[in-house]
């Protein structure tokens, strides 16, 4: 069995490990939640201040211009796009990402089916993430449209000639099952449909193809993701949204926006022309105002995980976090037999993001309070998740090795049954 | 003729004088732009920096709880009430001003057309801010409505039976003619019709009554305003959403939405039920997570306007802006006669916000920056709009005086000539 001894040998040979200290960490903690905020890089604290005190404070509406405010969501953008398999341009930051979701899932719409007016269906699973599926509800009713809500692995089966979208989100919030991107993108473009992806729990954590120009070779058509999981931007840093360039060509022909025009999503926002002209390309989505102080923030974070570039980039990403998820899985099965934890996360590498998830009958809430209150953070899942993000910027092989010791001790002791574990908390 | 001495002693007998030093002022600058971006509150950058360090840094996922940042949306949104005549509870940060204006406008043509299904317009203003125009364009053709643009002297007569909604912005952006915000809300009721309304301009700068408390007791259905302006809130703030109990009420009784059904507006959004049940009251227009980092410096915006309160409060600071924008027209009449500026505000002081806009044929854009570069900062709107504004928190009369006596100088000796004043840029 793997010993603690081990993990700390994986560790010192982990080429990735450096990347750890781009953090600010508090001592005492194992923090695997970094897939609900990423921790704080060394660089932010700095960086914002800098945006208050001399941009905001000194540079006043100048800096719009001459810090490059204006430049910053598209700066960002293509950073992010980098990471995602992306063009420079196809990327945008902006907004939040149900916000983003409600804006590519209409335009895919409106594209689809200027197309093929007969096709009434938006096709999503039915354990996305609630924020994916109430937007669907709310566009598939404002149109009239059906939302079919099906099981993973009926997918493929349902994507008939109704379905107008396919709208998934790559990694599950709440077991860590990954869907093939380039398999759901070549079965919806051979159905005659769009794919529409949520990137929230991958962006960061595992490669991604979006243009398609990898050996799988299957682009999708637009998607969406979170700024302050894997990418570290800080709590409610703003999202992203990204459109393939052939989407938007045609959007351009068809002069089509989406239905949130807001000023700066306009052709010529200065002009304050009377009549809404989109933007060309990925800038038709933006719509209001950034949040300047906060975005200036995300490129810190999104820069924590480019600094792994010249060290692999996310396929290396990738080895560690399966390396740190089969650690984790491995543990648990030999230390946590019979402790009552159902696994949640596929054991086929293949099928799992950067997480692994148990069930628990009893007390799962209780049980993760008590690893908190041990420094082992992660988070509870309604109704009965234990939920642990490895994020392979900053997890290291002996934190995953703890956690699981610390797991053990309070199934073994029983010490989650205290009543000060036993409340739920508003935020989990 | 007012003297500058007269303006000193002005300042010295100013009861709101002691407030300007709630703010940190570069050295050497006229700031009358503060209706684009209200400069920085000396304590913004200690709170920003405890929301990275300690509440971000240390205290990670869990600040959610224990730093109060899932109550901040409306623990803010509370104190903005406080200043636009809301009750607690009523008023939420969320998003930009351009999506809060979707979800209102969505929100209030789906309540007035369950009451008249038959009414298929929304009314509005031609002059209105672009995005006003733009998102109302957008919600008009994707529910086959018509959107009817008038001038503001038209509103009155056009407000007929077929009218749904009546959409305005207080203080226009341009020339900064205000509405009747009592008369108006009073017509579109007496015509069947909503009234939704744009603070951008007007939030923390004129006494706004949208509960109808007040003496003119008329009151609004919905509103949206700005975080960065008047508000002081930061580079791209958070934005407001408030909406009348009553139109809530009505909503919670129909079980409505609005279309930006993200899943922070559920009414149990940690359940993460599959079926989105809007949460009530005002709640129901949060979507996604909101930016914290912003949302802090915004709290610390809305400070700075609530610590007048207790000299007077919003009446206080309409009547000091009153008397520098009279200022300004009394030395521009007096001062600059004869030099091609023409007054685009009212004269009439209850049609006014609290800017002084001029255009000139020749050279707008050109005598701006000139004056920008003397250290007065105004800003320009296409086509031909100089633009002051004057937030009494901050402005001094004898920033009124200096301010003229540049634009006279320039104006007179004709360095707006100059080539480096001639490029337009980026953002103005």
């Amino acid at each position: 069995m793997t010993t603690r001894e081990d993990c700390a040998r994986r560790d010192r040979g982990d080429p990735l490990a450096a990347l750890r200290e781009q953090f600010v960490m508090p001592d005492g903690v194992i923090y695997l939640d970094g897939n609900s905020l990423g921790p704080l890089p060394g660089t932010a604290a700095a960086r914002v201040q800098q945006v208050v005190r001399d941009e905001w404070g000194v540079g006043l509406i100048g800096s719009w211009n001459t810090a490059g405010w204006i430049d910053l969501p598209q700066r960002v953008g293509d950073k992010i796009a980098r990471l995602v398999g992306a063009g420079a341009g196809e990327l945008l930051v902006a907004d939040s990402t149900s916000v983003n979701l409600y804006k590519v899932l209409c335009a895919a719409l409106e594209l689809a089916r200027t197309d093929a007016p007969a096709r009434n269906v938006i096709l999503s699973e039915r354990h996305n993430f609630p924020t994916d599926v109430y937007i669907a509800e709310s566009v598939a009713r404002e149109r009239g449209l059906e939302l079919r809500l099906v099981d993973a692995g009926e997918l493929a089966a349902r994507l008939d000639g109704s379905v107008a979208v396919l709208l998934l989100t790559h990694v599950n919030y709440r077991d860590g099952r990954m869907h093939s991107m380039p398999e759901l993108n070549r079965a919806a473009h051979a159905a005659g449909a769009l794919a529409v992806w949520d990137l929230a729990h991958s962006a960061g954590a595992v490669p991604i193809d979006l243009s398609g120009g990898g050996l799988a070779g299957a682009a999708a058509d637009f998607a969406v993701g979170c700024g302050y999981k894997y990418l570290n931007g800080g709590p409610g840093a703003p999202a992203f949204v990204w459109a393939h360039p052939a989407r938007t060509a045609r959007m351009d022909a068809l002069s089509l926006g989406q239905p949130l025009s807001g000023w700066l999503g306009h052709a010529a926002p200065f002009d304050f022309a009377p009549e809404y002209r989109p933007a060309s390309g990925v800038a038709r989505f933006a719509c209001g105002t950034p949040p300047i102080v906060s975005l200036a923030a995300l490129e810190c974070g999104v820069d924590t995980v480019l600094a792994a570039q010249t060290l692999g980039g996310m396929p290396a990403l990738r080895e560690k976090s399966l390396a740190l998820t089969d650690l984790c899985i491995e543990l648990v099965d030999a230390r946590c037999g019979g402790m009552g934890l159902a696994l949640r996360t596929p054991r086929d590498p293949a099928l799992r993001g950067s997480q692994v998830s148990y069930s628990r009958e009893e007390g799962a809430y209780a049980i993760m309070q008590a690893l908190i209150s041990r420094g082992v953070i992660g988070d509870f899942r309604a109704p009965d998740v234990l939920r642990f993000g490895f994020a392979p910027l900053y997890t290291r092989h002996v934190d995953v090795w703890d956690a699981v010791e610390h797991l053990r001790q309070v199934l073994e002791n029983g010490e989650w049954r205290e009543s000060r574990f036993g409340q739920r908390s508003a935020v989990t």
